[in-house]
């Protein structure tokens, strides 16, 4: 027998739209798998006058907080509105009115998921996000449901479209600029690129990922990040002489009880599955006892795919609700950091030297003094300027980068060199 | 507040064990996630006294299938014995006494549920089969609540760890035998092969992923498949020149209206995400209107990942009990199938013929006489005999079956040429 499930958005842009669509589009969708109706009664906006792309039915604009809060009848909200300011204190204040929430909000999240928790948790309902990580992949449900049993120890992400796509077209030829002009132009790239190709998009979803993973929460500020500013067309090349991608890798690890979460430039061997992610999608390798390894790939972000994932967070959240299942914070334990540093893994160094004699051998003592063992080194040798190209094997980073500071103080070396993570294998 | 939930077994194999373990090493995260405790009370074996990997408690182990069915405290039941009979009827016999079933047996399925969907409607209990395809790779609950109001479209798979593994190895110089000996030396075949490379493990698999993709029900019998065994080097070598590689390939199309599945080896073009999926891996890419396309890769197969799916389960029905959410029958409507050789594609064939002036000529019209229109078209000439590499575009398979055997009718012609579908590009 069919409920009719009275259902509020806050925000009505391009995923809200979607949103409103795919509610009526899927209506009797919804209702043979679960029961439900939903009919959405009223959404959140600044103006309630301004023409969208799917217009909802009279009345349901608003631009009065209070009046879904307050609306006894909402069975769920959906904030899709985006922000960190007010939308924090609205989904506050829904979770406290005892209104369940389903949010597609990573910044926000990534900050103040603590509070937020503790909210729904006081009041009883649920805060889903499924949307807030890699649009419609639906890696959340997946890690809380699915792999229940399965001790998550690892998770490998490339989980920004735009600056995958920059990458994959730098691998075709084209240059940093233009590949991020092309990005741009074809609306993967927001005008103000710094979020992107900071790294900082990544950092936020990997604080997500890892917090649901471990079941400890992590936060924006946990988490080490670097972008795609520094990639050069040398970095890709040398990429492809060592049957490598470059990808911009992020990194959730559980060593010995402790957290680490870092997103990097990182070189992928060929025959690894997260080279072949290309273009704007995304893809979330999990690494577990009982599964080895799954991964997720897909489009990373759009309207009618974070829709998607919005719409099914909210029919998950009625088909469970006063079951106890799986509803309340992932977290329940806190891990202690990861000393920055302590991360072993291999890494691929450029280093642009003076081509004299002595220079490799200078390069690999300081690498020798720090415990680091090489694993390729060859010399390329252009224009009169040379470099060398270091492949070390599995060491900590903060061996590789005081060995490195070290190779900065060297007369032959023209800079202090970056180290790029290595992933070549499965399972690595 | 923990709830104790008793719990059973049909069989105590490899999975079996891995379940009982993982239920015994899990118990707490799972109470932590869902507040019920799972306890095994009971697991049905054929021989109670033989030796096994984990040891459950005294009086688990039984061989009274009534026992079983008849214990009210039994919670849900895991069926792991495998087989047909008289593995049907027992988990008949228990959806008609009112226990939700969990099942891993994919030829079970491909065969018997319309009947085993009926029982537990009627009785109103849960039948779950994550387990029953690609292990713990979770895509049917990706398909029946991530993907709720996504319209899937279309199935693509390699859901066949051994083949894949074979062709894999193929691609690094072995011949079919060579790799075939090996897997079975690895435990990736079976002494007899016959099941994983004839093709037809892969279309009980299929038929499951497109039932609960399309929501209507397909058979082992509706689903026309292919195995390797035809596969030669020679094809992986012309796969190469093509920039592809041979997978063997599980699709379910809904055209018009009308559901295809079929299993058969393809070319799948390098920069094709399941192009990259090697060894005895598994993916199913999902193509839907609000998420383009979803790929799940992961292993298929191994006891501890089918266990982690069927615990994961376990844990979906006891989650769930009560809400009516996506619980009965993945199949609510019957589409018709799409007659065989409707379904378009693009064909790569290799046809080995004497190198004669007008072999070419006569082969292309033959091509053309069938309204199929060739894309590429190149003649590899060796030791006197010659072989014909044609790609043609877009064409029903059944013109493309007619004009392969108007060409097997030439003189030039050896043998009547196989047809592979070619699968290039993303969304395709």
């Amino acid at each position: 027998m069919s409920v009719d499930v009275p259902v509020a958005l806050l925000g009505y842009g391009t995923v809200g739209c979607a949103v409103a669509r795919l509610l009526a589009d899927s209506a009797e969708d919804i209702e043979r798998a679960t029961g439900h109706r939903l009919r959405l009664v009223r959404a959140l906006v600044r103006d309630v006058d301004k023409e969208r792309e799917f217009q909802p039915e009279d009345g349901v604009l608003t631009t009065d907080f209070a009046l879904i809060r307050d609306d006894e009848s909402v069975a769920v909200v959906a904030e899709v509105m985006g922000g960190l300011t007010p939308t924090g204190d609205h989904i506050l204040g829904l979770l406290r009115a005892g209104k369940p929430v389903v949010t597609a909000n990573k910044q926000l999240l990534a900050r103040r998921s603590t509070e937020l928790f503790a909210a729904a948790a006081e009041a009883g309902v649920q805060l889903r996000f499924e949307a807030s990580v890699c649009a419609a992949i639906p890696v959340i449900k997946v890690l809380r449901e699915s792999l229940v049993v399965t001790n998550v120890h690892r998770v490998l992400g490339i989980v920004n479209g735009t600056t995958n796509f920059i990458l994959t077209r730098m691998e075709s030829g084209a240059s940093y600029e233009e590949a991020l002009a092309e990005a741009q132009r074809l609306g993967y790239a927001e005008a103000d690129p710094t979020e992107d190709v900071s790294g900082a998009d990544a950092a936020a979803k990997m604080a997500i990922l890892a917090s649901v993973a471990f079941g400890s929460r992590v936060e924006l500020d946990d988490v080490a990040y670097e972008g795609i500013d520094q990639i050069r067309p040398e970095h890709v090349e040398a990429a492809r002489s060592l049957d490598s991608v470059v990808r911009l890798v992020g990194t959730a690890t559980l060593v010995d009880g402790a957290v680490d979460v870092r997103v990097g430039p990182a070189l992928v061997g060929r025959h690894h599955p997260l080279a072949s992610v290309e273009g704007p999608f995304n893809a979330v390798m999990l690494h577990g006892d009982a599964i080895r390894e799954i991964m997720l790939e897909g489009p990373g972000a759009g309207g009618l795919e974070t829709a998607s994932a919005v719409v099914a967070d909210m029919v998950s959240v009625l088909g469970t609700t006063g079951t106890g299942f799986l509803q309340g914070d992932a977290c329940w334990r806190s891990l202690p950091t990861l000393p920055p540093g302590d991360l072993p893994a291999p890494f691929y160094v450029r280093i642009a030297v003076d081509d004299r004699p002595g220079v490799l051998a200078h390069v690999a003592e300081r690498f020798a003094d720090e415990g680091v063992s090489i694993a390729q080194l060859s010399q390329q040798v252009q224009n009169g300027s040379a470099a060398l190209d270091v492949v070390t094997h599995t060491a900590p980073s903060g061996r590789v980068a005081a060995a490195l500071d070290a190779i900065a103080s060297l007369p032959e070396v023209h800079a202090r060199p970056e180290a790029l993570r290595v992933i070549s294998e499965r399972g690595v």
